[in-house]
């Protein structure tokens, strides 16, 4: 090892390496290149040639995965005209967001597929500097940003022609014509789809539609060959917000990897037998984190179509039936200038806010009742599984990538303390976190 | 038998009885009380007391059995906030108007159960006359008049409280919420929707949101039950409206005995091997018929959310294809005053209006190359073992209910010739044409 | 005088005759059929055959004048489409409630104009019981209920047909085309108008259009054509709702006796210039009398474009450069099943509610700083001189009309003591305020 | 004078000076630098150093001058997102893109006034090429882009930060608070607008909120003041789309020098009197002009509410009774990704479209019976005059600016020989017409 840099030693740290064990003082964790060469304590002989990193007092854990972003909202429409044409560094800046705020894998959920893979190429490759990107793409079978089963209503103001162009490049193909096609049409078009190389897939477990939100999108015979061909692609496969006991359980029994959001259920909470189905098959969630506190600020201004007291309810069932749960916020760049939605947002603690909102996730889910160390997973080990990259990330193991962050206080004592980041590497580098967002967009 | 009333022969005329045979020359009808005693040639003794009924040179079919109509409309507001407690007139009203055009039996296929029952009720034990009344209530899982699943933009305008009260008389507990219910929990909202006497079950195969049109709304497992529930009550269950090639496989699986409406498709056609299914099933069928001069016209005039040419597509592959198609117009009253649903539909024919409708069916099938003895079989048997109650009705046979017409022309010539209707009887009854309806609320 | 009903004594009261001199105690009321014979202290002898009326310890005052009220609301289409035909009846039914309340003359400031007067004559007439009605009919200028200006969101609920018919109603023919016509061919239409026999003409001082509310309608020529006719006729002339000190300018110039609630202006409250026009000018205006309490409550659910802060301080100033105000409620029926309007009018004090909503007028003005005696006045004889029916209305003097009421307590000591009302006598007949309303389409 | 360049000689063509006498033939016109130094016939001795221009059997007419365009609509919320601080360019490629077409002068009549008067003074100052502007940025008293003026309906779509940002800078002061101050105030308002260096006024006198567009705006003596305010600063001003006679009486009151679009008048075609008035005033007008073919193609596809007889009436009467017209178009830059527009306007010939609106204005106007001569003149001299722009334009005369045409065929021949153009010179400066538009952000 010739360059310094290629080996470094952090030292005196009490680690959490995210398998759930005792935390490990005094440690030592020795880099040599992008990954994990030797963890062990103060006894290990370090090289003369490493670069010491004095980390006595503090504590090193995993470096944080958000199991559900969106690098490139499609919700806000003047973003999407003004930056037409500019969308990957979007994306990128979201990136570089989160991997200075300590998320050093994010799983995007929602976008315009081809952008994305451009984006995530970049990083990967090393020509940017940014988040580890894996992405899904579009939910398959839902319409793009301004279609009827998210901002039609927007149609006419930004014109046709332009919310057509835009619809295209986030359906990428697997938009609601799907609904309507026979279960080989759709396998079909599903192996178009990954052919062009996302890292996994997300459907619709249940309708997006304006108003509706409670009806099943595909069959369970095409659920279950989207599934497959996933499966058959060795990607994981993820439902997107089911909202009724029944589309869970279908969901269930198509073989999904994720559930995303089951939490928003139409009508009434979920049935106490699908609570039961889904402690049983011990499927990992994403679910809406809210603090108590927002808890108490959106009973206060949230319309009355905001289900608050189901979603609410369905939480807590949750969380007490021991489903598991991941770190997943959607969170999403809000424009400095977008008074509109930090207004809103500010009003309480919000998830959604990207490169803070995984701050709030742990807050909200120490206020939902979770334990300290099984937070840490969710947010590490448990999210690498889920997506099956757990041969590389989650955990801080000889031979894994060195993803990592520093922190001043101890994550297992209270949930603010994630916030005392003071160290973030990835792939066995030190990030200058004042630098980024090297590309501001909308940071600006 | 003393009343010479209860023995009837209908002397001389072509009987055609439904069952797809030849035509009798010169035939004798022998009606005693309410039912047929006999069917016989010119060689027959008519009894002396019996009335006799001339009838040479004309044709004598079974009363017609229009498989979907809504003696009660539910979308018109200022009919439903006009006559609010007077709904069960308004359906002896539609009945009176479609047994004065020889319709002798209707399935009403969406309305309130209650008052729906007490109208069927009061005809059938004979207190007032009108067209015999088969009723389904509800489409299981939609919503009222008011709901998001029809005219919910209605709502303010006939404030909430009058549009909560028609939504929960429509919905008599089978609706959206059963979404979201456990399996076992819809199974209990079915049995007591059925101990209130509903003649048969209707559910939603696919989604009626506004705007959305494609969804499914029932995972199979609760599709299975709905329909079990039904057929161990002894009754028919119908699929509604299902949109996609999923949806009527899920209904078929299910096993339904009729399909209403699967034409209307979203995106696309019916996949070819969705049509081969129902074409091996022979599951009877209510489609939306059209004559080739009102598909030319509603061409001109229907906005383009209307999708005409997969509408077409689809029948004209239905009929092709041989799948079982029963008369059913989804006719209601439009009251005198509605000059706009008047002229709506006097530019075109349709079969929307009641008490006309059904010829328009005729004439409409004819344009789609159905053959007369088809038509005529499909207008009466076929509705008639569809629905379960060919024990007494859908034929000309001894025993069966004398339920009958006599045209002027023959019905084998041409469709327009079900319009030469010169007697309807129903129940070994001759119906005075003229006083009907006799309720005149909508139709002054 | 023979029959001794026809001459009745009112005795021993405190007698408030409504010029605003000192009460008079211990007072004797002499009426003599439907007008009042003498006024006098207790030394007048009582005529032996006069029905004598013991009110000691009692108030007595002039029957109220509400200066406007909507017999017949507009703006709610159930009402509208359940009761089309029997609108007299419903006109009757308002009266009959204000009667019962203590208000013995209504001006009728909105509604269908033949409608209204054959109510009007029926109760001049003593066909029917009732408070004594003026009307104006239509707001001329502006359409009617389901038109741009009112509700024309409910026209497709309510279908056009019925629209267009209630519409035409309202107009009588003073509607919005009267914008677009010469002066000469508005004048014209004003004479025409006004030969139908209405009491008094009611203009559109500013625009009423769905979200515009700040434009003039018409020229000051046109303007100055239509007091004129009026007044040409002998009959009062009113600005409606000027929504701009520049509105007031052009109403105050064309001549009109009274501004119907100038205090809803638009983006601003009234310039300085424009109070101290009103103020020296002295022409009675109508005003949203609205509680303290009241205001605090609507601070709360009013939506951000009702300008609550703009009306509360145009309403002060108004008070405070002692512009005359009378009492003037804008109430009308509200259905007993209406549950919404219930809903939204109990959560604070409301002039709106018909019967009730003139005792919450006296409360509010007693709030906004009004004195009694004036307070009084403004419900009298005030309304009376604007309205120029003073010469037998509005004061309790010999020769006048005896519409009266006896209080148990002094109005002049709270305002709450107006619901304190005992007696109500209209042209010298004591009501049987229990039996009122006789007519119950809406207070079933 | 050295520079060749400063001194050119027309030779050969006929000349029609814009005054409306005979055509000079075989004219010469001399140009010295910016002016026009001689007009004569052959016999003028040409200078030596003078650039021949040989013209021979062409056509020399004035710069045409557009009395009404929008140099940046405010209208398609996409343009405004994707370009916001490039606005001044945009305005001066819609004045390269007219200069190009042979409209050397045009008064902007509706825009952001900061950014019109920056690109006005970037022309002026001879920094940038494109014609000659003279703007009056927004109308008085009427909202921005997204107020309910003209598209509040996208207000939601763009975000609210946004829209109020744009409307600032359309309404600069000026905007609808106007209607509710007092006559001093607004002086003052407008006086504060005038020392920005607008060129002219133009005031609302209707109304143009959505779906009103029948009021008036602002009282005589507010009209009086704001007219009086720009004549005081030597500018003429406007009166900008009155909707009815009174209103265009109160303008014509008011001493306006333009009227604006006075044929889209509200529920009926101009009173008579009004048509005599104008006549009688000889104040110049714009209108919608359309071809005969362009009227019949807006009959077939235009929604009912655009009411295209009485438009058409009204501009028959104002032509027969020789209310003077002006050119005006009310063109603007329509983007070339902008399909729906384009598919809109190609539908039929229209002004709308800027670099081409003018030529169908000759067009239709030819269709709508004008005079060639009369036609020339509204195009040059008398848009010169209305504006009080005429010592230096509208004319070929000695001392004027050189703003002049080449046409390859006689203009008073065939409104269609004004495309012929085949020179454009503006200020003594032959244009290189294939270069423009330069700056290209929506003409790509």
């Amino acid at each position: 090892v010739d360059n310094p840099h290629d080996l470094i030693a952090i030292v005196g740290a009490t680690l959490i390496d995210g398998n759930g064990g005792a935390p490990i003082n005094d440690s030592v964790i020795l880099i040599e290149g992008k990954r994990i060469a030797a963890i062990a304590d103060r006894t290990l002989q370090i090289p003369n040639q490493a670069q010491q990193i004095a980390a006595h007092g503090k504590f090193v854990i995993p470096g944080l995965i958000d199991a559900h972003v969106w690098s490139l909202d499609g919700t806000i429409p003047t973003v999407l005209i003004r930056h037409e044409g500019r969308y990957e560094e979007l994306v990128i800046e979201a990136a570089q967001l989160t991997l200075k705020n300590g998320v050093t894998t994010l799983f995007d959920g929602w976008g315009p597929r081809d952008v994305l893979i451009k984006a995530r190429n970049a990083i990967q490759s090393g020509r940017v500097i940014g988040s580890r990107i894996y992405c899904s793409g579009n939910w398959i079978g839902l319409g793009g940003p301004f279609s009827s089963d998210l901002r039609q209503q927007y149609r006419t103001a930004v014109y046709g022609s332009f919310a057509t162009r835009i619809d295209a490049l986030w359906e990428s193909g697997v938009g609601p014509r799907l609904i309507a096609m026979s279960p080989q049409q759709v396998r079909q078009e599903i192996r178009t789809y990954l052919r062009s190389g996302v890292d996994y897939l997300s459907y619709a477990a249940s309708d997006h539609h304006i108003g509706a939100l409670r009806f099943i999108v595909f069959s369970p015979r095409v659920q279950h060959i989207i599934v497959d061909e996933a499966h058959r692609a060795g990607l994981p496969a993820c439902g997107f917000r089911p909202a009724t006991g029944e589309a869970i359980y279908l969901a269930l029994e198509a073989g999904v990897d994720v559930l995303q959001f089951p939490d928003y259920t139409a009508y009434q909470p979920l049935p106490e037998e699908t609570i039961a189905l889904m402690a049983q098959r011990q499927i990992p969630c994403l679910i809406e984190a809210m603090t108590n506190e927002t808890v108490e600020h959106v009973r206060k201004v949230a319309p009355p179509e905001f289900l608050l007291d189901i979603l609410v309810s369905n939480n807590q069932a949750l969380v007490r039936a021991g489903v598991p749960l991941l770190l997943g916020t959607a969170g999403f760049v809000i424009g400095a200038d977008n008074t509109e939605l930090r207004a809103v947002f500010t009003l309480g603690k919000t998830t959604k806010i990207l490169g803070d909102g995984h701050f709030v996730w742990f807050e909200a889910m120490q206020d939902m009742g979770m334990k300290p160390m099984t937070m840490l997973m969710a947010a590490t080990r448990d999210v690498a599984q889920a997506y099956k990259v757990d041969k590389d990330l989650g955990t801080l193991e000889r031979g894994k990538l060195a993803d990592l962050l520093i922190l001043e206080r101890s994550p297992l004592e209270k949930a603010e303390n994630y916030r005392s980041l003071s160290l973030v590497m990835k792939e066995g580098r030190v990030i200058d976190r004042d630098a980024l967002p090297i590309t501001r967009l909308l940071t600006a």
